[in-house]
């Protein structure tokens, strides 16, 4: 007999009955809102099994996405250095993932979000919990102004994975990585650091006299 | 008995069939190869009949994709006016489009167009002779820069649809249109009318000498 050892250690029936579990409680409780013990209760195991299996809430929400990076550790790379140059370091980060084999399982992911909308609400939490804080976490922003910059960035990003990836319109689809990173990274430049006038009412509020 | 006048002409099952040829048509042979009379043949009716339902192939493109609107009607109504100012025309026609009623046709046109290569083709050959096309033969561009610049700004605003209508990502889902015009307006400008360096080789082949 062979002994599964490393990354998925388990029995597999047990694993998959967590992931389930945890895709319904990431999707219909957000990412605050799921734990790890509501998540073990739901499967039907001890806590201390899930954080066996799959260490951090973090890594349990990658393995439920079948994620093919982890924005924890490829985001923060992105992000050091130039400021003046995230733009372009992030679109070069962004098209090297999915531009190598893991680029299908972010297909697969996109296909999934788009599929209905509990997956959509699935794939959001996955977005906004694990790559766009981060970002925000990352890059000097205004608190005000840091979630529609941030919110604008993934509108791009994932635009450009539709068009080149799902859609596959020419000639964006098949154009070299530095084309698309000398036209589409003064855009997320833009975004992040930019000015976008008008784009936020200091308070949505009418002061009060 | 009631009978159906104007818009919609026919024995619905006639239709129907000739909706269904269609799409397999132009996901097969594209919009240039695919032709009324082979569509005609497919669905066992005389060509004359499909010009009668439905008119034009462009306007049976429309039909069989359950277009929400019509580009060929409103694409050169926003490129109308001041060269300027188009990236925020297309960004506001864009957002008139899909805020409205019609939006829910967009969604379950851009739900299709992921759920399979299949339908991702019959999209692609959608957006590209119905908006792309279009846009092209209306913007005065360079011939061999135009191609790029019009997929660039698909994939914005594919992006655009995604996060505000599919992930709904916030605060971009409930953006109030102007604040989106004002971000995202510059972005379609410039990639339509502005620099972008490096983007294309002005020829691919090496100068023979």
């Amino acid at each position: 007999m062979v002994r599964r050892t490393g990354r998925r250690p388990g029995n597999p029936d047990t694993r998959d009955a967590i992931l389930a579990t945890a895709r319904t409680a990431f999707a219909e409780k957000g990412y605050d809102g799921a734990s790890i013990r509501h998540i073990a209760t739901g499967a039907g195991v001890d806590p201390a099994l899930v954080h066996h299996y799959f260490g951090t809430k973090d890594k349990l929400f990658l393995a439920a996405m079948n994620s093919p990076m982890d924005p924890g550790v490829v985001i923060p790379q992105a992000l050091a250095g130039d400021p003046d140059a995230v733009g372009e370091r992030l679109v070069r980060l962004f098209l090297s993932v999915w531009d190598s084999p893991a680029g299908n399982a972010g297909v697969a992911m996109l296909r999934s979000a788009v599929s209905s909308e509990w997956t959509a609400r699935l794939f959001r939490e996955f977005v906004v919990s694990q790559v766009l804080r981060r970002v925000r976490d990352l890059v000097p922003m205004s608190p005000e102004e840091a979630p529609l910059r941030v919110s604008l960035v993934a509108s791009q990003l994932a635009g450009l994975a539709m068009a080149r990836y799902v859609i596959k319109v020419e000639p964006l689809a098949s154009a070299p990585p530095e084309v698309l990173v000398a036209a589409i990274g003064p855009t997320i430049q833009r975004y992040i650091h930019g000015d976008l006038p008008g784009a936020w009412p200091t308070d949505p509020k009418p002061p009060s006299d």
